[in-house]
C-alpha cells in the first residue's frame, strides 16, 4: 500500500459488491466470510468492543458499529427502517470503512447492504456450526425477505442444509426466496404457518423485520435438539420469540452488553445466564452438549463480524483490483499547509 | 429529492470542496458556517447528543461524533495522529455523512478535512464574537500549523480581527501562514515566543498539535480582560494551557460531558463550574460580563459542529450541482429482493 496516492480511499460500489461475489460464487463468498468470522471470534479479546451508538426515532434506527484490532480500525453505518419498503427503500442499508489505526487513514470504503445481507448469514451458520444438531439437514425458514436466501446459502456452504421450509406471512415473499433458491439444489417447502414451517425441522431460522415485539415461534413449536437461530430480533423492542422458549433453551450471544439491549434476550432478567459464542469458537466453552438440548443464536449482529467482512473484502480487491478511487482526503503538498492547497487550487 | 436515484449518495471530493469554497470564497463561507452552527446552538435542545466514540492508539484516535435533531442524523470520521505529518499525512483527517431520519438513507457523503479545519474556526469566532473584549482587534496565534489560517479568516470576517502574532516552535510554520495570509489585509508580526506573542492581544488562540500535556501558556502570560480560544487541547492527555490560567477563567465550553474528557479542563476537578456555550448564545447565560475578565472557550469540537456543517454543504451542492454520484446503495426492483438483484446482475 506504500505507493498508494494519500488521497485516494478504495471504494467498493453497490455494482462492483455484485460483480466481485459474482466472479467468486456466494457460497465461496459465504464460506471465506465465515472463516474470518471464526477467526476472529477466535481472537476476540484482541478487539476494543462496545455495544454500537444507535440513534432510535419513531421508525427505525440509524447505528454505528466501530471496533478495531489494534492494527486495523473499521464501522459501519446501518440503518434499520422496517416501513421503508413501501416506498421502494431497503429495510437495512449500510456501508463501511476499514482504516489504518497507525495513521487513522481510511482504507477502503463500501457498500454494505448486500455485504452485511453475506456477513450475517455466515455468523449464523458459524454459529450453527458449533451448535445445531450434527448432520441436520433441514433447516425452517421463517420470514422470506432480504436476509433469507443468504441465509440458506450460507447453512448450505458451512453446514449441509440442502431442505427448506419457508413461512412468510406475505406467501409472495417464499415464492420469491423459492425461485431465487430454485438452482442451489435443495428440496424447497412453502408452508402456511410457521407451525407447519417448524416440522421436522432441525434448525428454525427467525428472519422477520417489524419493529415490534412479536411472537413468530411460540414455546410448544419448538421441540427437543433443534437449534434456533434468531436474527430477526436485534433492536430494542424488536423480538421474535416468546420468552418461554428462552427459557428451556441454551443461549449463545457475540457481545451480552449489546444482546442484552437489542436482542431476543431483552425479555429476560439481566443476570439471565448466556454463552457467549466466540468461547464456543475458541474451544473456552461447550456448544451443543446432547442431542435433545435446545440452543439458541440470539444474534443482533456485531462490530467483529463487520470487520472480519471488510478485512476480506480489502484482500480479495488487492488480489482482483475490483474497485474504484476515492478523492476523499485532502493532500496538501505539505501536509501542515492546508490552507495553501487551498490557494493553489485557486492559482490553478 | 422525490427523483433522486434510490442507489445514489450525493459525494463531495476534496477536489469539489475546493472548488465550492473558492467559487463562493473562503471568508464567505466562514461566515455562512458561523451562522449555521449559532442557529444550531440556539436550538441545542433539539439535538440528540452523546460524547464521541473515541478509539485510542499509541500514536492517535480515530473517532465517530453522531447527532441527530429529529430530521436528519449526522455523523464524521476524524483522526487525530500528530506524527502523520512524518510522512506526509495530515495529523487531523475527516469525512462525514448526513442521513434522512426517516428513511435511515444517507443523502451525503464528503470529505471533511478541509469543512471541519473551517468549521472549528467558525465556531471559535462565534465564540470570541460572545465572548471577547468588544472592538478587539489583535489575536495572538500559537500552534501555526494547517488551522492556524482558517482560525485567522473567521476572526477576521466575524468580529474584525485584523492584527496577528503569529508562533510556533517551527519558524517556517509562522512565515508558510503569513505568507497564505498576505493577501487578506492583516498586519502580521512573526513573533519568537508565545511569550512575544501574546503582548497587547485582546485575544489568544492555542491551536497546537502535540498529544501531550503540554504548557503553550503559562499564568503569567494571561493579562486581564483577554479571550483564549484554546483549540489544541482535545483529547485525554492532549492539553496547551497551566492549571492555573483555567482557575483564573471563566470557562465556556461545548458539550461538558465530553470536554471534561478531552478539553483543558480535564486538568480541574469534575464538578469545577463551566458555562455551555449554547446557553449564552441563545441569551440564557451571560457571555463576557466586565472588561478584566478572561475567558477561556474550551474547544474540543462537537458533532452539532458537524452537523451545521454538512446542513450548509447540503444546500450548498443543491444550489451549484457542485457534487458527484456515489452508487453506495443497494436497490434491487423489489425492495424485499436483495438476492434477486445479484441475480439479475450476473444474468445481465
Amino acid at each position: 500500500m506504500d505507493n498508494r496516492k494519500l488521497n485516494i480511499v478504495r471504494f467498493v460500489s453497490v455494482d462492483g459488491m455484485m460483480k466481485l461475489i459474482l466472479k467468486r460464487g456466494v457460497e465461496q463468498v459465504l464460506t471465506e466470510l465465515a472463516a474470518h468470522i471464526e477467526a476472529d471470534f477466535r481472537r476476540w479479546q484482541h478487539f476494543d468492543k462496545t455495544p454500537r451508538l444507535a440513534s432510535h426515532s419513531t421508525d427505525g434506527v440509524i447505528e454505528l458499529m466501530p471496533t478495531s484490532d489494534g492494527g486495523q480500525y473499521a464501522f459501519k453505518y446501518v440503518n434499520g427502517h422496517p416501513k421503508n419498503t413501501r416506498d421502494g427503500r431497503q429495510t437495512v442499508t449500510a456501508f463501511g470503512v476499514l482504516a489504518d489505526v497507525e495513521t487513522g487513514y481510511p482504507l477502503l470504503l463500501t457498500e454494505m447492504t448486500i455485504l452485511t445481507a453475506l456477513r450475517t448469514a455466515a455468523t449464523s451458520a458459524v454459529a450453527a456450526k458449533h451448535l445445531a444438531s450434527p448432520g441436520a439437514r433441514t433447516m425452517a425458514l421463517i420470514g422470506n425477505g432480504a436476509q433469507s436466501e443468504f441465509q440458506a446459502l450460507a447453512f448450505k456452504a458451512l453446514i449441509g442444509i440442502d431442505r427448506l421450509r419457508l413461512f412468510d406471512i406475505d406467501p409472495a415473499a417464499s415464492s420469491r426466496c423459492a425461485r431465487n433458491l430454485a438452482r442451489y439444489g435443495f428440496a424447497i417447502e412453502i408452508c402456511r404457518s410457521a407451525e407447519a414451517a417448524v416440522l421436522g425441522a432441525e434448525i428454525i431460522t427467525t428472519v422477520t423485520a417489524d419493529k415490534a415485539n412479536a411472537t413468530i415461534l411460540t414455546d410448544n413449536m419448538v421441540g427437543a435438539g433443534v437449534h434456533i437461530n434468531a436474527v430477526g430480533g436485534d433492536c430494542p423492542g424488536k423480538t421474535e420469540l416468546h420468552a418461554d422458549i428462552l427459557k428451556r433453551s441454551d443461549i449463545f450471544v457475540e457481545y451480552p452488553p449489546q444482546t442484552r439491549i437489542e436482542g431476543e434476550i431483552q425479555q429476560l432478567a439481566a443476570d439471565h445466564p448466556v454463552t457467549e459464542l466466540w468461547r464456543v469458537i475458541a474451544g473456552e466453552e461447550a456448544g451443543r452438549r446432547n442431542p435433545r438440548q435446545i440452543t439458541l443464536f440470539d444474534s443482533v449482529g456485531f462490530a467483529i463480524e463487520d470487520f472480519s467482512a471488510l478485512c476480506w473484502l480489502a484482500g480479495e480487491i488487492d488480489r482482483t483490483g475490483l474497485f474504484e478511487e476515492l478523492d476523499l482526503l485532502a493532500d496538501p503538498d505539505d501536509p501542515r499547509d492546508l490552507f495553501g492547497m487551498l490557494l493553489r487550487a485557486e492559482a490553478a
